[in-house]
């Protein structure tokens, strides 16, 4: 299982054309060459942080320029789970071209259970799409917007950039056709799921249902971390290693000062005590080694994060192991 | 194989409310019960004619409004099937509730195959996305935008509303994953698949090999006609049945006039004198009596044309016979 951020395929200082996203992941693809040729099964799992941000925007533009209802959050990620395989998958087969690899590649649209109870619901933290300038109608006071299906929750920006929607980010508890992308992956298919960290859905109790069904899924505006989605991922198809890819080339203890020391593997207990002793930055570091701990904790062998151009040297990156 | 139109998401008179495009195709699919209750395999093709041109519309705005690069229609079209795909799923796992039937959902992002040099790429005819006041920059007075990897072609509204991008709506020659769509199909796996027509690929020749492999695909902006794909789509997998929906209960001669009869079968033969008679409107019947006829000449026994709340009826449709 690899897992990569969002970033890997919108880079800082560019505005973000189709040429840029699929020259930058086809670069991050061609990464994975030497996964590829040592026959090893592959899932990706990758982020859409960048990309979701500029569908929420592109949604309230069109809202405003043609009146067209903007979508909830969870169908923009929907549409990046889309538009992402789809550039996953044209650099993965020019890749796979030019190195005489033959490999089949499928993606599937994949929603991620979380708890409707999942206690992050009660305080959400992550801001989310556009500032507006005033609190948007049917907001009250307290900065949730009522008397609709999905209340939204509101604050203003410590920056006084606007107002600004927050979501939560609860923990994923579930991974729709994760068996199948399992024994996709065993057949040989580099499988694309998890885009986003998943489109976050939690069990709809109110739905009426036949007596012995589950009740069935529906979405919620949340922030599933594409790094936890692609552990759990990893746990419930039996997958032996888990790439995190970063860009940065390890991890380190005293990052950027003086005294600044590269890892080259932690057992479970220093990575626990590095995120404890809050060397590992949250939004960043902090969440991939979470997810590693989350791994090795659930039958996982090995975590390695490191950054894409190491992928070939087999001691690459830093490795959380137990 | 089942095959339903984009509008069938959203409905004349309606704003395309995330609540109201889950209505309708949660409406959508509670007819497909009676199919599911029988025990039939089940692939669903859908449209996406208004969602990527909504789609297009906010890329235009983001552009605009936030100076977000708007990206390629294949690209605006993988986002429809990720989403298109999120609602189909959330409102069948509700009608599967409901109805208490257990079945697997699973949904592709799909890239389908036309021929680069498909004849209509040489004359687009498919009018898509905003019109423009003004002749894009860049754009020629042939209408052609050069100096560009992909050249648009714009051509001016008849009724004087602008400039308008016309793309071609080529023929769809492969399917990607059909062979695994049909597989998963055949174990019960309802699987969405060919989302709009699928993203229109075609092969590269300019993109190094390796001696013996395939070009890779590339996208290309054209709208691949859905019922077309997903005949196709029923020709790989081997399905006996393609229902095409349609918002009429039946094929008709003499349509809307005083005279006009329904027909309950057509031999391919009376199929083709149909179109050749002008009965079938192009752009509504004409291209879903031609896909039945493409799946009777390929191996398929019957295409029933009909509308979604008629499937419960064994005699239900226009049912396109050898």
């Amino acid at each position: 299982m690899l897992a990569f951020g969002g970033n890997a395929l919108l880079q800082a200082g560019q505005k973000g054309t189709f040429e840029e996203q699929l020259a930058n992941v086809e670069r991050t693809c061609e990464n994975l060459v030497p996964l590829l040729e040592a026959g090893c099964e592959l899932v990706i799992g990758h982020g859409n942080g960048p990309q979701v941000g500029n569908g929420l925007l592109r949604h309230q533009a069109g809202e405003k320029m043609y009146g067209l209802p903007a979508q909830p959050m969870d169908f923009c990620g929907a549409e990046t789970q889309g538009s992402i395989a789809y550039l996953i998958e044209t650099a993965l087969d020019r890749v796979l071209a030019r190195h005489g690899i033959v490999r089949p590649v499928v993606s599937l649209v994949t929603r991620v259970e979380v708890a409707a109870d999942d206690p992050h619901f009660q305080n959400p933290t992550k801001p989310v799409g556009p500032y507006y300038q005033e609190i948007p109608d049917q907001v009250g006071n307290d900065g949730v917007m009522a008397g609709h299906d999905r209340p939204s929750q509101y604050r203003q920006d410590p920056k006084g950039r606007g107002w600004r929607k927050v979501v939560a980010s609860p923990v994923p508890i579930g991974i729709q056709n994760a068996s199948l992308v399992g024994r996709l992956a065993g057949e040989g298919y580099i499988v694309v799921t998890v885009g986003g960290g998943g489109i976050p859905v939690v069990r709809d109790g109110r739905s009426p249902v036949q007596p012995g069904m589950t009740a069935p899924l529906k979405g919620v505006e949340a922030v599933i971390d594409k790094d936890l989605a692609s552990a759990l991922c990893a746990q419930l198809i039996g997958a032996e290693e888990l790439y995190i890819l970063t860009d940065v080339p390890k991890v380190y203890v005293n990052f950027r000062k003086p005294d600044e020391r590269a890892l080259d593997s932690l057992t479970i207990g220093e990575a626990k005590k590095l995120i404890e002793e809050g060397q590992a930055a949250e939004g960043s570091m902090a969440p991939k080694i979470r997810a590693g701990i989350y791994f090795l904790e659930h039958g996982g062998k090995t975590c390695i994060i490191t950054e894409a151009g190491s992928l070939g040297d087999p001691a690459c990156g830093t490795r959380i192991i137990k």
